[in-house]
């Protein structure tokens, strides 16, 4: 595989690398801010790339907020967007499972393992769902809840779906629910299986060690709707219409945001050195994912 | 691999089979009872062992419960045991922890991811804990307690093990706290990783699945302390001291009771057709785990 291209300093190859793509999309988290952090020149750098044209969409794998709630920080921290560009987890799932798995009514609804973010983005697209910031489902399991899951009286005959996603008041009632819907033959879904969460400069659970309780019961994965799953590259397709040969994906993270635009088939992958991965990590002799470019923060493809 | 020894109904071969043995270890729920079911001519056998001068080990994976729960199952079912004969997962954690792995203290203190049956059989061993049933911890994780456990000072500086088990009251509060713990190179152990939980005639998610997010979110798996772990077959030889070549394991799941048998270079293994596994599983070509004989029900070792 060939050396990724190192753009930082360098303006020729930067016009060189931005007239190739009609659209970016970008990760946020490590990119363009960290936490409340904005990164140096980052609003300049959307300036730049919309005063060229180019279509931008903002792909994150945060499954707590909606796209409405990640608008809002956009606004706080003077990243100019629109709602209509951002692309959460949760939106690609309430998409995928409205517009690509279509149920049919009434055993579409779906139990939900998440926050508001993911209802909101349901109620958007129309599905119905139980479960998620439902009150009734914050207690502690008792001894009639095993007998009342285990012979079907305490479930919803509808709920064909699980969705899994970051929930911040798991427990085991919730999880042995969603169990018992998965033994039932309801598809499983994850907004995304992201292990970690960074928060205050640490890693918390993320999504997917959320959901992975439910993973081992099955002995199985969920169809992911996030980053690096392609479900997700297919939604955000679906609703954008761009042509892939003509787009770029810009992350930190290697082997989601990278491999994402790598597995895609994206006309090209940039990776910013603000977030987790190191440079040392793509630059080694047989590392399993390259970038095509990369430069040491966002801000350097202005100058 | 040698075809297992079908011994129901041959009373020559089961009384052969038997003189090979000094020591039984029993595993409990599919092979003495299902529930609340005690299967038929359960006590007789176990009288029956006892009148040969057979030592006899009740060795379980359940780590909701301490010895002592136990032994008031035994009880109420009408199977003659004593507390000393029972050796659960929880029991085997503590006795690893206090004898084998023996951390200096004051850095010993283990986090507790699990029911009072953990905290029972810690304090029996007289190790130190935190977290288990406290109802500090039952509660929901709010915004400074990402701050508090990301800079530590939520965390108590002398934990050095976290124990993961099966929790009823598993939330986020906890296994952020505990992923903390690790984070900072807490020893880990689960008492078992049972990924399910049979309860009312149905499947419940297992000690295995509540811990399956820490697992997931450090991208390694616990030191379990149930079966099959060899771990537990050391912390039972090292309590009862017995000769591996005259003790049988008796069990009704190949991947956990006989495998444990097996790995642990028993005399012998003896499957019972009352629980999980099937015949056909380990009569068929090719079978990864195979008992040394099998019963149709433990209690056709006697007329």
């Amino acid at each position: 595989m060939s050396q990724p291209k190192y753009l930082t300093g360098n303006k020729a190859d930067i016009e060189e690398f931005l007239s190739r793509f009609d659209v970016f999309l970008f990760d946020c988290d490590g990119v363009l801010w960290s936490g409340d952090h904005l990164f140096p020149k980052v609003p300049e750098t959307i300036e730049m790339l919309r005063s060229k044209g180019k279509q931008l969409v903002f792909v994150t794998n945060n499954s707590t907020k909606s796209r409405a709630d990640y608008k809002k920080k956009f606004d706080k921290l003077g990243v100019p967007a629109s709602v209509n560009e951002v692309f959460g987890s949760s939106y690609s799932a309430a998409v995928y499972i409205a517009r690509i798995l279509k149920l049919p009514a009434p055993k579409n609804k779906v139990f939900v393992l998440g926050e508001s973010g993911i209802e909101q983005e349901l109620d958007a697209e129309g599905v119905p769902y139980i479960g998620g910031t439902d009150p009734a489902f914050r207690r502690d399991m008792e001894p009639d809840d095993f007998t009342n899951l285990a012979n079907g009286s305490a479930l919803d005959p509808d709920v064909g779906i699980v969705l899994s996603g970051l929930d911040f008041h798991v427990n085991y009632l919730k999880m042995a629910t969603a169990f018992q819907y998965l033994q039932r033959g309801a598809v499983f879904l994850a907004t995304n299986t992201d292990s970690t969460l960074p928060m205050a400069h640490s890693l918390f659970p993320g999504a997917g060690s959320v959901g992975a309780g439910l993973v081992k019961a099955m002995g199985r994965e969920a169809v992911a709707l996030g980053k690096p799953s392609q479900a997700m590259m297919d939604a955000v397709e679906g609703k954008f219409q761009f042509d892939r040969s003509r787009t770029c994906m810009v992350g930190d993270r290697l082997n989601t945001d990278i491999q994402f635009g790598i597995e895609g088939k994206l006309g090209g992958t940039l990776a910013v050195l603000t977030g987790v991965s190191k440079k040392e990590e793509f630059l080694s002799e047989g590392a399993p994912t390259v970038p095509m470019a990369y430069v040491d923060a966002l801000g350097d493809l202005v100058d």
